[in-house]
C-alpha cells in the first residue's frame, strides 16, 4: 500500500462498532477514486464476515488486528496512557507511520484527541485540537471553532483557530475565498474583551492570506453570514449547546402542537415528508475534522451508522487529496507561529 | 401621591410611544392593586387624549410634561450627556426622589442603562446593571444572566449576578427557592475557567442564602434545569443571540418545509392554530428589570405593543409591592461585597 492513497480505519469505535464502520467503507467506495485502500484496524474475527459481503471494499482493504479497543466512557487520560496497541490508536500511529494519510474513529472525542495529540504531535502551538462543527444555516454551512477544546484562549490562539478553520472550510465545501468572521458580542470594532479585540487587529492588519469580514454575532451562525466562525473553547461549547438546546426544545413543542388536537394530527400526517427533510436541513453532518496536527484525522459521531462512517471516510480521503496542510502552514508562518514547546 | 403606591413611566419610549404606553396602562389596570397610580412623563399633548379614551385610568395617573425624549438611536453616552429633562429620565429620576417606587421604559436599554446607572447608582459593586432574559423552556422560564452588560467579569461579579436573579426570580415568578446553577462547559468539578472555578467554590460554600445546584450547560437552559443561570456577559450575549438564530432558522425552515407541497400548505392551514400557540411558547416575555441598582427600573421592549408593556408595568408593581431589594442586600452582605468606589 502506499500511503498517500490510503485511509486508516479504527473499525470498532463508535456505538456500533463494526456493523457501522465496515459497511461504511461500502458506500463510500462508491464516491471515492479507484485507487484508494482502507487499512482497518481491530478485531479480525468481527471484521473478516463484515468485509466478506462486498468483495470490492476486502480487495480495497487490509486488515490489523488487534483485540484492544478504547470504550466510549474510557477517560482520555487512561485512553493515552493504556491505549496504546487499541483499534483507535494504531489507527492514528498508521498516520504517524506514514502507512496512511488520513485516519477515521468514530470512539470518544476526548480519548481521540488525546490520542492523536500523543501519536501526532501537535503542528501549532495550542493545547489540543480545537472542536470544529459544522452549523448548519439558512444557506448552509458555517464552520464553527473551538467548540470546547481550548477553553483558555489569548489573541494568537483565536487568529490560528481563524486559519485552521479557513483551510478547512476551503477543502471541505469546495469554497475558493471563505470569508471568516470572530465571534463577539456585536459587529462594532470597539466591541468585547482584550483578546477578540488584538485578534482582531491581527486579522485586520493583512498580515495573512485571508479574507477577514470582523466581528459577528450569535445569530449569524444560523445566517451563515460567513463561511468560518472562530471562538474561544469556552464561549464555543456554550453556543453550540444553547443552540442545540434551542433547536430540541423548539422541535420538542412543534411536536407538542401537532399532535394537541385532530385538526393538527391531520396535518402532521400530511407535513411529515416536509418535515423530514426539515429535519435532514438542521441535522449538522457526522464528520469533523481534527485541525492543527501534525497529520489528518477525522471524528465521526459516535452514534454514527454505515452513512454516517460512510461520510466522514470521505471528508477524510477529500482532505487527504487536498493540500490543507501546506494551506494552514503557509498563513501560521506569516502569523510568526513559534514552534511548538517555544514560549507563547 | 405616595410614593410606595407609584409607578413612573417613560410615555414617550419605544417604536410607537404613546400610542403602546397609555394603552398598556389601560390593559395593566386589570390586573393591579386599586390603590397603584402612574406618573406619566412625555409630551402632554400627546399623552392627554390617550388618557382620556380610559376615565379609570385618567384617575389614577398625573402627567409630568416634557418635550424631550432620547430617540432609540441615541448613544448611551449622549443620552446620559444630553438627556437630562428627557422623558426617560425623568422616569428614572422620580424613583430616585421617592415618589414612585419603580419606573419603567421601553426606550434603548443602553441609554435606559446608563442613566439609571448615573441617576439611581449601583448597589452593587459592577460597572453596571446586568442584561436579565426569561429564557422560555420545556418547563417554564430560566432567569438568565448577564446577557451582555458586564463584557469581563470575575468570580465575585458571577456570584453577583446569582444573588440577583435569584431574589428576582422569586419574586417575579413566586418560586420559593429558586435553584441557581453556574454556566461552564460541563457539570463535572473541575470544569471551566478560574473565574467559574471561583465562583463555584463560593457558591458551595454556603455562605450564601440560596440553593446552588451547580454548573449547568448551554442545553440547561432550554430545558429548564434550573431556575436561573448565571454567566459573564460575553458568553450570555453570545448564548442569548445564538438561541435566537437557532430559533429563528429552524421557524424559517419549519415555513419553508409547510409551503413546499399542497399536501404541507393544507397541513400548515390545519396546525395554524396549534403553531400559533406554539410560537406564544417560544416567545420570551417582554420585560426584564435591571437589577443591582439602588431603585427599581424595568425595561419593556422597544417593539412593545401596549399588552407588552402592560405586562412590564405588571412586572414592575410586583417588583416594588416586594422585599426584593433588602433581599439582594441580605445576600450581598453575606458575600462581604465592598460598598461601590471600594477597589474589587
Amino acid at each position: 500500500m502506499s500511503g498517500s492513497k490510503v485511509i486508516s480505519i479504527d473499525a470498532m469505535g463508535g456505538d456500533h462498532g463494526v456493523s457501522a464502520t465496515v459497511p461504511g467503507l461500502a458506500l463510500a467506495l462508491k464516491h471515492l477514486p479507484g485507487d484508494l485502500r482502507f487499512l482497518l484496524h481491530g478485531d479480525q474475527a468481527q471484521i473478516g464476515p463484515e468485509l466478506a459481503r462486498n468483495a470490492e471494499l476486502a480487495g480495497r482493504s487490509e486488515v490489523r488486528h488487534t483485540d484492544k479497543v478504547i470504550s466510549s466512557d474510557e477517560k482520555p487520560a487512561n485512553a493515552v496512557r493504556r491505549g496504546k496497541g487499541a483499534s483507535m490508536w494504531n489507527a492514528v500511529e498508521s498516520v504517524k507511520a506514514g502507512e496512511a494519510a488520513a485516519a477515521v474513529s468514530s470512539g470518544s472525542t476526548g480519548s481521540l484527541m488525546a490520542i492523536a495529540r500523543l501519536v501526532l504531535r501537535m503542528a501549532v502551538p495550542m493545547e489540543r485540537p480545537p472542536l470544529v462543527v459544522p452549523w448548519p444555516g439558512l444557506k448552509g454551512v458555517t464552520t464553527f471553532l473551538d467548540a470546547g477544546a481550548n477553553i483558555e484562549c489569548d489573541a494568537e490562539r483565536l487568529v490560528e483557530f481563524a486559519i485552521l478553520g479557513e483551510a478547512y472550510h476551503r477543502v471541505a465545501y469546495g469554497v475558493a475565498r471563505p470569508r471568516v468572521g470572530l465571534l463577539n458580542v456585536g459587529s462594532e470594532d470597539m466591541k468585547g474583551h482584550e483578546a477578540v479585540q488584538q485578534a482582531h487587529a491581527i486579522l485586520k492588519s493583512g498580515r495573512l492570506d485571508l479574507d477577514y469580514h470582523g466581528f459577528v454575532e450569535g445569530d449569524d451562525l444560523s445566517a451563515n453570514l460567513v463561511d468560518v466562525v472562530a471562538t474561544d473553547g469556552f464561549t464555543g461549547n456554550v453556543a453550540l449547546k444553547t443552540g442545540e438546546g434551542s433547536a430540541r426544545y423548539i422541535t420538542e413543542e412543534l411536536r407538542a402542537a401537532l399532535t394537541s388536537s385532530l385538526p393538527a394530527k391531520i396535518a402532521a400526517l400530511l407535513a411529515r415528508p416536509a418535515l423530514r427533510r426539515f429535519k435532514a436541513r438542521i441535522t449538522p453532518t457526522p464528520a469533523a475534522p481534527l485541525l492543527g496536527l501534525s497529520g489528518l484525522v477525522v471524528k465521526c459521531h459516535g452514534g454514527a451508522d454505515a452513512k454516517d462512517f460512510g461520510r466522514s471516510v470521505g471528508l477524510a480521503a477529500e482532505l487527504a487529496a487536498s493540500d490543507l496542510m501546506s494551506q494552514i502552514e503557509r498563513n501560521m508562518s506569516r502569523l510568526g507561529a513559534p514552534p511548538e514547546g517555544a514560549p507563547a
